[in-house]
């Protein structure tokens, strides 16, 4: 389990079901194996909701994952409830500047990833909006990155639970443990 | 500039044009803003190849992209020139493990991320077969966290030539600067 004494949420807007399943799957996935304790997603895009319960069922959790939800609406409760939001762009302040600031803050985090432009009532209501560097990448690697540092590399000492399927790290080849 | 003194390039492997053209984009602008010296892509997938391009055009390099490479003539050649290979896959070595000898060698440094399932060869060829945590993410998370941690941070404090937008970072908004 992380050390951090607060939640964390990724909360996926703007998800096109035409052309975003792959990259979304690839932000839930990513949530979940750097520490995050879920993801919620703007579309009801059943194919992405299944990709991740997959993923949950064959490697473990806790990792929850609910689409459809309205982002708005859950950006303000979460505000409301005491939580703080943090949103990734390639505009906020960079990483460095920000990070031990909401680190040590002990509030629930959500943190929001866009899919398409991002509409600016979001970089209005985010307590923080950070950028991993200030050039264009991708919404995948800047989450990466935010839960590496903000969990202090919980993701390269992982533990879930109730996994069906574990990796032995090595130099070559592939060796995988069914539990 | 980056302080490392050796090269480092990514190649991408696998890519299917009527499936990866996003996911390979995100893995290219990954590799230019986290610090590598450009990337090389197996098919010959111009609308990837114009992708990136347009964002050195806009954003600044020096960042080379090449594409159509045969992808296992190069692992070796790289080889036999002195550089060394660094496959980043889930059932490698766990990062940090591995990462401060792959830092302190001066060896030029061919990054591999695969697309589809990537054949054994790459396996026993890669001088290092590495692990960003051993659970199942992606590919541009795994690149971005592996070069972030190659180069010291160098994605927060880069600096790109030839640019024709720069972004102030801004705790909200967007602030763009034309050169």
């Amino acid at each position: 389990m992380r050390k951090q004494p607060y939640k964390i949420y990724v909360l996926r807007i703007g998800h096109r079901p035409e052309r975003d399943k792959r990259v979304t799957t690839h932000v839930g996935l990513v949530a979940r194996a750097f520490g995050a304790d879920g993801i919620f997603i703007d579309y009801a895009d059943n194919h992405v909701f299944n990709s991740l319960v997959k993923i949950v069922n064959l490697w473990g959790g806790p990792f929850t994952v609910e689409v459809g939800v309205n982002p708005l609406k859950m950006v303000r409760e979460w505000k409301e409830h005491g939580g703080e939001v943090i949103h990734l762009t390639m505009y906020g302040l960079n990483l460095p500047d920000v990070i031990n600031e909401i680190k040590n803050s002990s509030k629930d985090k959500l943190i929001i990833v866009g899919a398409k432009k991002v509409p600016k009532i979001y970089y209005l209501l985010a307590d923080w909006n950070v950028a991993i560097g200030n050039q264009p990448h991708s919404e995948i690697a800047a989450l990466a990155v935010f839960l590496e540092k903000l969990t202090d590399g919980w993701v390269f000492n992982s533990v879930f639970n109730n996994a069906k399927l574990k990796v032995i790290p090595s130099a070559r080849g592939k060796k995988i443990v069914k539990l």
